[in-house]
């Protein structure tokens, strides 16, 4: 009856370490996004199969997990549901299910599984995480600066310092295109050329799109617009000095072109919404930044961390989508972190706060005899009652084995309440950290467990450093 | 387009409102085990099908979601993975499969979603979620006294003030049974029977018994043992003396029968270990408890609440379980929590606190005009840097209409900050539901409303009163 004990391809156990981690990048994410009005919403596992099929192109399709029909039916082969391939379609099918009941301007985040037979490779999953927010009902570019805000106090709240949160618009992208000689039809080609700048450098885009059948620019080049627009940011410390010169040299670029003066008119208000909160430390115009996807139609945004190919999150506004089961365009922008990603990153850069990962108590009680069980469950009770998580070694046993498992476990305290200790009315702990031992009267255990291991003692329980953080 | 925007059968979207309501009970369950050390779990959604099948009988087998093989296999109609279908099974998979990792006393708690493809009806749902505690690795009576305690913590912390944690043991039933003259073949339909006693008495009992064909008890009763012990409890205002008399009586109506003999020590160390934990006021001995499931092998447990039919949750010890994958037998005890019967009960009683289901911030910022737009969002960071949670209004309106929202929001304070207040350096609150409005200095207001929601303001964020309330 051995075997089959793996989980299946391409899914993961997440055992308590990595249970504790998830929970905590979770949490740090969720307080934060509260704090900005945004409201959790969870949808099942299952959807219906016409709910999804057709939402996401014929590659997407043939990722989708799909469940076969039941009882009678389940001979035949057909399949009735499936499971969820994104958060995006099922947030457009609950706002127009309950479009009655929710607000006008409706603010949700979802950090749900979703499920997708991809191949199983390094960091790709089968089951993995998605992390979304979205602000929907406006048109507003306040939107777009409280997300901007709201995933930078998240990215601060998690520890990290130094990154960028990249911004463009589809529009003024468009423009430049259309400005450096591409043809609208071959302005989704270009934006993929475009797209790996970070890699193959200007010279390399260039040569790409001219395999591509894209012609040449005004100048005899591809890339004019951005040769003028990235070297605004060399030698430039000042952010919000390099935004607005970005701003005035984009309005001349495209002087004429309306819809993206738009574009540069919607970014120039994100810069100025968002000038007295944290995001304006990070946020930067980057010309080059395209994003793959065909469904936004305004600002779009990426983070950049220093040092770290890739990003932790993306986004933008994408008026046409979610109002896919209504038939009608409903405003929304929104954005979603790489919470794989985030989580690989900070297990790597050992972000994560001490003891986290390792111990499950702050203190293993002993067990001496069976007559002192009662005693040390009481002392459990009081111990608990003061914060601390206890563990208690199911069993007597020789203490020497019960030090040993507790060392095994990473716990700090250990206690020791044998006979004689019983009788003084004493409780012995040994710090495993210092391996120093003190006598601690049985009245006073619970106050100087309590003072030894800090206030808010466990680390999942201490409140998120969001806040505070994002002052750094 | 329009159509298909409901849910599955039998599968629910949670609403903000729902979330939080299930969030706050996953939060107390959490902090409250994790005080007892268990430690966080979480398996993948889908298994291999071979992992479930055969594990459930027949009926359950039928009631598992099978996912359809993909690509080439996708019309062939096999299935290759199924939809997971308890928690137990996965953790039996998961002990197999680490199990020279794992510590030797596994304690895991596991909130998940299952899947059961069976009719929905009122309360039962295709996919719902199960919140199991097991302690793995240990046959001490140790590990029933941490976890009955554990459970009344859960209880006390949810606000749960007037129940039983019920506690009985298999071999005592059994030993039971026996004196009463049923033979061992017939011990499990005179428990199915005697799992009625609530709902149709005493003698609805021995009627059933006898149309079952187990003859009669030695007093010509079948039940003589029962009527023996249940009196014990009338007029007993001390649960402790109540427990100890059943153990005097079990001991006497059991005498000889070495194995039911052992079950009763096992319950008196039970009540022993535990008296000086909060679940002494709670545990009852019941006579007449029974669990269907066929597993347990020592004490089974199950909570009842004053005024409530059926239980908020059960479990018991299981040793031959856990090591289904292993081959060999490995001692475990777990409670399963009721979690979507806790939240339909804590729902129905309004034992929410007050402001979690309707709010989604504390304060909400109106905005007056474009230009007032970049110091309201620096207002917004102050106040969320103070712990607040903060909503913006998106776009300049009418103020009447953003008061309006503010208010079918249950947003508690609305500031205004027009021209004039901002040259005059105050912020105008409006407390909604005092109607009362006051001036504050800028530089004073993120004191003022940080002050005003109280410290730890938002109900999610508020430390878990598991401690606090189970001194009660």
């Amino acid at each position: 009856m051995a075997g089959h004990t793996r989980p299946a391809r391409g899914m993961r156990d997440f055992l308590p370490e990595d249970t504790r981690r998830r929970e905590y990048v979770a949490r740090i994410v969720e307080v934060v996004y509260r704090r900005y009005g945004f409201e959790p919403l969870e949808t099942p596992a299952l959807e219906n199969i016409e709910t999804l099929t057709g939402k996401y192109g014929e590659e997407g399709n043939q990722l989708i997990f799909k469940v076969l029909r039941r009882g009678e039916h389940e001979a035949s082969g057909e399949t009735d549901l499936a499971l969820r391939y994104d958060l995006t379609v099922p947030l457009a099918r609950v706002v127009a299910e309950y479009r009655g009941t929710l607000p006008r301007f409706f603010k949700r985040y979802q950090i749900q599984p979703v499920w997708r037979a991809d191949r199983p490779a390094r960091g790709r999953f089968r089951e993995f995480y998605q992390c979304d927010v979205d602000a929907i009902g406006s048109r507003s570019m306040v939107v777009e600066a409280e997300v901007c805000s709201a995933v930078t106090d998240v990215l601060l709240g998690l520890g990290f310092a130094e990154f960028d949160v990249k911004i463009n618009h589809r529009r003024v992208l468009s423009g430049l295109l259309t400005a450096s000689g591409v043809p609208e039809s071959l302005h989704a080609t270009a934006l993929v050329a475009l797209d790996k700048l970070d890699k193959i450098g200007l010279e390399g885009v260039e040569r790409e799109l001219h395999d591509r059948g894209v012609p040449q620019g005004p100048n005899g080049r591809f890339l004019g617009p951005w040769q003028e627009l990235l070297p605004l940011w060399h030698g430039t410390p000042d952010r919000s000095q390099a935004n607005a010169k970005s701003i005035a040299t984009l309005r001349t670029i495209l002087a004429g072109d309306q819809s993206a003066l738009e574009g540069v008119s919607e970014l120039e208000s994100i810069f100025k919404y968002a000038a007295a909160t944290t995001a304006a430390a990070h946020l930067r115009f980057d010309a080059t930044l395209a994003r793959g996807l065909a469904y936004y139609t305004g600002a779009i945004m990426e983070i950049a961390v220093a040092d770290l190919a890739g990003s932790l999150g993306g986004g933008g506004r994408y008026d046409g989508l979610i109002g896919m089961f209504l038939g009608e365009n409903v405003p929304a922008c929104g954005f979603s972190l790489g919470f794989e990603r985030i989580l690989v990153v900070m297990t790597e850069r050992k972000m994560f706060p001490p003891g986290l990962e390792t111990a499950a108590a702050d203190v293993m009680l002993t067990l001496f005899d069976d007559e002192g069980i009662p005693d040390t469950l009481g002392l459990a009770a009081d111990l608990r009652r003061a914060g601390a998580r206890v563990d208690v070694y199911p069993e007597p046993d020789k203490l020497g084995k019960q030090f040993k498992y507790a060392a095994s476990r990473a716990v700090r305290f250990v206690t020791v309440t044998g006979g004689d200790e019983r009788a003084q009315g004493l409780v012995t702990v040994k710090d495993m950290q210092s391996g120093q031992q003190t006598s601690v009267p049985r009245p006073e255990i619970a106050r100087w467990i309590a003072a030894h291991i800090g206030r808010g003692s466990t680390p999942e329980e201490a409140p998120a450093p969001a806040a505070g953080r994002a002052d750094v």
